[in-house]
């Protein structure tokens, strides 16, 4: 089975599959009296077709086995998903190149610096979350309304990829 | 200086004023395989108004000294603004009840239990946020757009108010 190799998550590796939320290298401005440095709009928040409205939610993510075997990956056509860690620790990221079928060629695997959040563009194919030591909660922002918002696709068993940690 | 009581934050307290974001008491369902579980739809993200767009920064608040001195309030009369720890840790939360100036007689403090976020509903009073024992980031979710999104008022001196913690 083919190892996928696994890189460090910079905003400049990750542009063309959304954004990396963090507040390293960003511009910030001082408010609340001087008590508080804000980085503003880190994220396209892409939600609003198909009369689309902004979702908060919390994933709480346990850890697969290891070795973690990629096997299908998703995406959602009508919406951006932003993942946002809610405590300091890293976590694996996996997205693949546009098609209407995910070319297994095109995956990339990237491991945060255990503050980053991303945020997927919409349709951009990615596996769901996967936590990497402990149980981590996520704080989520996607679209609610009508419509399909969720695609799959799942690997020939053939093509499926072990991560490479 | 009249003291200003603390009192746990809970989201039937909190109700009033916006939502709690937190998982303990909510309905949860199982996604990614077993992997994950979906606590789904925790807060109002109300931003829409005016051609407003959701937005998503982070802030990064340093504590202020102690005692920590209520002097002003502000609210934002365009769309909500929502706050979420990125780290495991309490801060306090100080809201009022409605009106074009603020009744300091109906000021309330809560305190989180460290993985509490806050979801402020559009036009609520509330001070600017008030991290307690070491610099913490919050991921704020707001409305970005046209029209002037803030309101400050700011109490006599004579009706400043400490934090009692």
């Amino acid at each position: 089975m083919r190892n996928l190799e696994v890189a460090p998550l910079t905003a400049a590796v990750f542009a063309p599959f959304g954004d990396v939320i963090e507040t390293q290298g960003r511009d910030h401005y001082t408010i609340n009296e001087g008590t508080t440095e804000r980085y503003h709009d880190l994220a396209n928040i892409d939600v609003g077709e198909g009369d689309g409205q902004p979702l908060v939610s919390i994933f709480q993510a346990t850890p697969r086995p290891v070795p973690i075997t990629i096997k299908m990956m998703e995406r959602h056509p009508l919406g951006s998903q932003a993942f946002m860690p809610l405590s300091v620790q890293p976590y694996l990221v996996v997205v693949a190149g546009p098609g209407d079928e995910v070319d297994a060629g095109t995956l990339k695997a990237f491991i945060t610096n255990g503050r980053q959040g991303v945020n997927y563009a919409k349709n951009t194919w990615h596996h769901p979350v996967l936590a990497l030591s402990e149980v981590c909660d996520f704080l989520v922002i996607d679209r609610g309304g009508p419509g399909d918002n969720l695609q799959e696709y799942y690997f020939p068993e053939e093509l499926a990829l072990n991560i490479s940690l």
